[in-house]
């Protein structure tokens, strides 16, 4: 039997045996082939001796069942780790921080309390996940559309509460969650915003509520249990086009995302832009990299194998949801915008009225169209997990050189092989900044994930140095990046200790959650 | 001598002492004359005994000087009651929720630190008010907008705080906050988000850090006092054009707002539309009111009014910011959507392109143009102020009805005038909700502010019976607000009191605001 530590192996069994009475013992489980289903299969430690280990897993099915086993828990001193789907790809799955932790999976917590059309949201427990509303909504024919994420089998509650981001106007799931019902770990249960006021009307249509608003604490948290989440869905729009924006010189990137950050924060493009380098992944085709090795090609010999195969240096395809009139004045618009870099070049994409026939549905970039898929699995090598070093930068062109130079050159130095470079050109997932995702290839091989974690902490103190940091994480890494957040003496840090140690004094739930340890597990990790 | 309460006089002299070392003594107030500046003008208590009094007021002009007067407020538990501007209008002005607080006042801290036209954002201290961030922006020929409330007095920091609405696409201002810098009551110096990375690239490009987002629980709050705050600004247009929506029946409200909030919520229909009704209008014109009076006409004769005199019975102007052609296209589509409603009438409205003319500023709507201005009291009386009663209703024409007859009822029974019914119609400050605003006369009389108190006691209780809560509160009620939120034996209120307890344990920030206490003076409140 595996044991909390610092929990005695007896009352650990006790507390089983608790726990079997609180939410049935069909749904306690700890033999080693179950606990195992909840190992992380991309964790850079895999077999290691630093590879968190759940010593259990419960699931409950009701806040009334949270609030017996958190009694137990507080009682033997257990942590819990709390997963809604557990499906938190790259960044440490439904394994725990801390080696040990019950995992508290709320999987059977799976309603979707309400879809309101006319209003457009939806009230969610955690185990819903992404086809389970998009279903729900298909359905009863509601004409609301979802968000989700690639790859879309995790749930709206663990996606918005790590602050997730998807493809369309709604991308940024935090900015979209309305409402919460929180258990503390004491048992006690919150209801934020409008949720506060009994019989409430708005809980899903008015974040805030009255006095301090509490929501994003509960965010990348282990202040409290999530039972219930409001989020806002997009009106089902008429119509939907893209289209590619090219430009051919390296320089033209200056003035490419200045528009396209005007574009975007006068909310004219919509949704997630990915960067894109047709001469980059030229060259990376023929075994280059992406990023600015040191010694390889000059600027002008890049500009002038572009001109020679026909290749942009930069572009962007943009994407557009609404009446037809609308967005194809957009499109138009965002064209005579971008038409002020010589030689910039246009090409229409896709086109749908909805609902789609089911051979558009065939081609159509589902995410972008709210339809949650796995495709983004075939991206990645078959054999292979990954993991993201996912670093937030100033949306402006001198940033993104400054990126493939001050990464290239780090590349270069850990010489990592160029193949290794994806995603290495920046996301608008959130407004008004972007984010870079360098994906790591994981195995089941201890050398290659040594390395790999040598790459990772390198990149994070390159980023930190340049002013650049993580918006998420592994949870292998997350002692890692807090310390990165470290302005005045760590007072950030110090100030979700101060709370953590107010709403959980004994130290329960999700230890080590984004660098935050509960007081009586502190000493040791100074 | 006024002295705080439970502070020995010759204490509080010590402590003043102290103060005008910090910093300096010009910015020590203590006289009755000089306190008397921070009294609220529109207080429904205005020199009765529970009318609250500050002891005493202090300028610092610095973090380090803020962090000084901490110091000493916390040696000799001195409540602080912050204030940006004070220029809280209808909610309190610079006046303190606990008579004998000493007011801290930020105006000296007035410095735009920054304003970044390419990624549209400002960096503010607290005393920077919406005209001197306007100024600093036209002074520059910077191509951003602000967002100014009615009236533009206040500042970008307190609006922010209170969590306030304005008039533009970024109207819902906390919406746009992005990093804060928060001085702990123990002097602990924060910045949240991005700015907790030393050297950040992204503090007012990305709102959420690494770790719980905490800039939530500082708005409407007295856990910190925020020293710095970025916002986000609006690129600037290139035109503006108006235009209203009218519809002859009652029942036409319906599928008025239905359509209304498909528009909102898909990005087509931006800004803040206030709800009118040009029959009503007509009627309270006449001496009856807005609101549905029991007894008054019924709907068949109102529609039968409508028709003779040619008002509509519904209407709302809509605003569209952005490239002519785009706005064009979205009004066109606007009228299109509303006339499937029999019988919708449309109005163009005004229509610019930037720069204005000088002719054309004169009759511009000046808050919608971005333009901080205070002719917002040319509304109301002359000779008194206003207090306002604020819920959040839902976005749905049923609840517009059942608001009429509700307030129109608990009117009649409390015997208000009808032309003290202003503002009854919702706005939409915020996205998803709508918010309404009874506005009450406040005069520096005795009598008539005891039955203003009343009418607004009776209103919170039939608008919290009706799940309705209010977003914002005079000082006056915080108190009472508060209670209404009271799920699960006030879990909400007891959650603020824990994180209170831990961020100040002296209780010296704020006492009493938005109903949140200090532990030492709680029992006496209970």
């Amino acid at each position: 039997m595996r044991v909390p530590p610092g929990v005695r192996p007896q009352d650990f069994s006790t507390a089983l045996q608790q726990f079997s009475k609180a939410v049935g013992p069909e749904w306690v489980f700890s033999s080693e082939a179950d606990v195992d289903q909840y190992r992380d299969a991309y964790t850079p430690y895999w077999n290691e001796p630093e590879e968190p280990i759940p010593s259990a897993a419960l699931a409950p099915e009701s806040v009334e069942q949270i609030q017996a086993v958190l009694r137990i828990a507080n009682q033997f001193k257990i942590p819990l780790w709390t997963i809604s789907t557990g499906k938190n790809l790259a960044y440490g799955g439904s394994a725990p921080r801390l080696s040990g932790s019950v995992v508290l999976d709320l999987k059977r917590m799976n309603r979707v309390l309400e879809v309101n059309e006319a209003n457009a949201y939806a009230l969610v427990e955690p185990g819903v996940n992404y086809f389970d509303l998009y279903r729900y909504i298909q359905e009863r024919g509601l004409k609301v559309w979802i968000d989700p994420p690639d790859p879309g089998w995790g749930s709206p509650m663990g996606n918005s509460l790590d602050r997730g981001g998807g493809r369309t106007p709604m991308r940024d799931h935090f900015a979209s969650v309305c409402g919460m019902e929180v258990v503390l770990a004491n048992g006690d249960v919150v209801r934020t915003g409008m949720g506060a006021l009994p019989g409430a009307r708005t809980w899903q249509q008015y974040k805030y509520g009255f006095g301090p608003y509490v929501d994003g604490i509960f965010t990348q948290s282990n202040f409290g249990i999530v039972t219930k989440m409001g989020v806002w869905l997009m009106p089902a729009p008429e119509a939907y086009r893209d289209g590619t924006v090219m430009v051919r010189k390296h320089d033209d990137l200056i003035p490419f995302i200045e528009i396209l950050s005007n574009l975007m924060n006068s909310g004219i493009v919509r949704g997630t832009m990915l960067l894109e380098s047709p001469l980059l992944n030229y060259r990376a085709s023929q075994g280059g990299g992406v990023l600015d090795t040191p010694g390889g090609p000059t600027v002008a010999e890049m500009e002038r194998l572009g001109a020679e195969k026909g290749l942009a240096y930069w572009s962007a395809e943009l994407h557009y949801w609404g009446p037809r009139k609308i967005i194809d004045t957009q499109w138009e618009y965002t064209q005579e915008k971008f038409a002020s870099i010589p030689g910039a070049k246009f090409k229409d994409g896709r086109s749908y009225k909805f609902p789609l026939t089911p051979q558009q549905l065939e081609s159509a970039p589902q995410i972008a169209l709210g339809i949650p898929n796995l495709s983004i699995f075939s991206m990645l090598q078959s054999t292979a997990g990954h993991l993201d070093f996912s670093p937030i930068v100033p949306m402006d062109g001198q940033t993104v050189f400054d990126v493939l130079k001050v990464f290239g050159e780090a590349y270069a130095e850990l010489g990592v092989a160029p193949r290794n470079q994806f995603f290495a050109l920046p996301w608008s997932f959130f407004p008004r900044s972007f984010v870079l995702l360098f994906g790591f290839p994981i195995e089941h091989n201890v050398e290659q994930n040594r390395r790999t974690r040598q790459v990772f902490e390198k990149l994070a103190q390159v980023a930190a140095d340049h002013g650049w940091g993580e918006y998420r994480t592994h949870t292998a890494f997350m002692d890692l990046v807090s310390s990165k957040y470290s302005f005045n003496n760590h007072a950030m840090r110090r100030l979700h200790e101060t709370i953590k140690d107010a709403l959980d004094p004994n130290g329960i739930l999700s230890p080590g959650k984004s660098g935050i340890w509960p007081k009586r597990m502190r000493p040791t990790k100074a």
